[in-house]
């Protein structure tokens, strides 16, 4: 682990997501897994799947960021051209591959399941990859250079990242403390927060108002005030400071609310 | 309306998208809206908060597509800088705007808030931009261009894009159509649905596998299929052929199960 910063993109691919039928819930878990690894998560691209836009999108993020994480379109199906896409963005031959499909056999096999042809393309992956296992379904994921292929359901994206860790060379890992004040508006706080800012360069904060139904059925509003940083002694003070802000503007501040990461 | 394809794209603002800590629903809530419209989302990103990250993104995206939708970083506070960044992207000048300013100071008096140097920078609009109207809490958004700026909070991005549609020239409507099967697997669909596709080139069919927590704690897999088309009669005669080939290989399916859009 080094204290340089290690940024990585997220390339989510599918249809699903851009018609709204689907809410996506991998950038959160990704970013989430990432961030005691030491490693941010800086950028975010959602693609349809389009061959041409996956392997722009990839060669993009691939030569910009440490790591890029794709989920989705790694399935059976004719829609789920991920696999191929990467191949031709590395400029890689892809086929069916026998270590991956001794995995499907063997998975298929225990589950006495027909092994299709369909079921083979999950095989397909660039020549020279490294597997991910994929312990909910079988059919690995695959590691192409500083890019990881994930499955887009998200039970099974989160289970192929056991598997990534101990590939992730980490930075500084960035810390958050959040101080969270029902009934106080970004504007109460604004002044001072710029001030704050402005002081501690080296610490980010960020102001995030937000409005839930109370038990009464009353709206109310506040703002969660959220700082990060990778050096502790600096975010500590600054949350201690950001709680006084919240005071004098006449806020009761909670800090790191258990329902707040 | 014409026949033609709209597309747009939707930029997502702030750090906290990245770093997991927010779950977006702008993406999907703006997917739906413009759906009926005639506008397809094409692609997404989510960008932090940083003024070159948010110029360049929205300079690509507002040449390649129809519309684009930015949301977040319109707030009071130091971190909300979208506006002025817009205003880069399109080489306009930015200030306090006197019409901007009116709604603003109308809606503060009218709760009794004090208007504070902070809360005017809510009023800060690209030049020759037009407002979106924001009934939750006052602050409009902006139109510069083909570019619709939104805020961040969902409720209050939901309600601006009721300021929006008039202004939209949408194309053909894509419909949708959903044929859910609990017990099947991609793989038991995945040459009929192959077959399916080249058939019908002008309807994109898509194969989403699903799990679930059963009544009885048990995990009940199945597969949605979706199928999706500006062409009513040809979409309903795949939907039909969809649920056929569920029939064939032993499902019983449910075609657009409510929980499925």
């Amino acid at each position: 682990m080094t204290d340089k910063q290690v940024l990585a993109a997220v390339l989510l691919i599918g249809d699903e997501l851009l018609s709204g039928r689907t809410r996506d819930i991998n950038l959160s878990e990704i970013a989430k897994f990432l961030s005691p690894l030491g490693v941010s998560v800086a950028e975010c691209r959602v693609v349809r799947d389009k061959q041409d836009e996956i392997v722009a999108a990839v060669n993009h993020l691939r030569g910009r960021y440490d790591y890029v994480f794709t989920t989705g379109g790694i399935g059976p199906t004719h829609d789920d051209i991920t696999a191929d896409a990467i191949a031709a963005a590395f400029n890689l031959h892809i086929d069916v591959r026998a270590d991956a499909l001794a995995i499907i056999e063997d998975w298929y096999a225990k589950s006495k399941t027909p092994l299709t042809e369909s079921r083979k393309r999950m095989a397909r992956v660039p020549e020279g990859g490294s597997l991910i296992a994929n312990p909910v379904t079988g059919a690995p994921g695959f590691q192409t250079g500083n890019v990881f292929t994930l499955a887009g359901v998200p039970k099974i994206a989160r289970a192929m990242l056991e598997d990534v860790a101990h590939r992730i060379e980490g930075g500084a890992v960035t810390h958050s403390r959040t101080v969270a004040t029902n009934g106080l508006r970004e504007g109460d706080l604004a002044d001072g927060l710029g001030d704050l800012a402005k002081a501690y360069p080296e610490v980010s904060i960020g102001s995030y108002p937000y409005f839930f139904e109370g038990p009464d059925g009353e709206i109310v509003r506040g703002t969660n005030l959220v700082a990060r940083s990778t050096d502790e002694v600096l975010l500590n003070d600054v949350t201690g400071k950001l709680a006084d802000l919240s005071r004098s503007v006449g806020g009761k501040p909670v800090i790191d609310p258990p329902d707040a990461k």
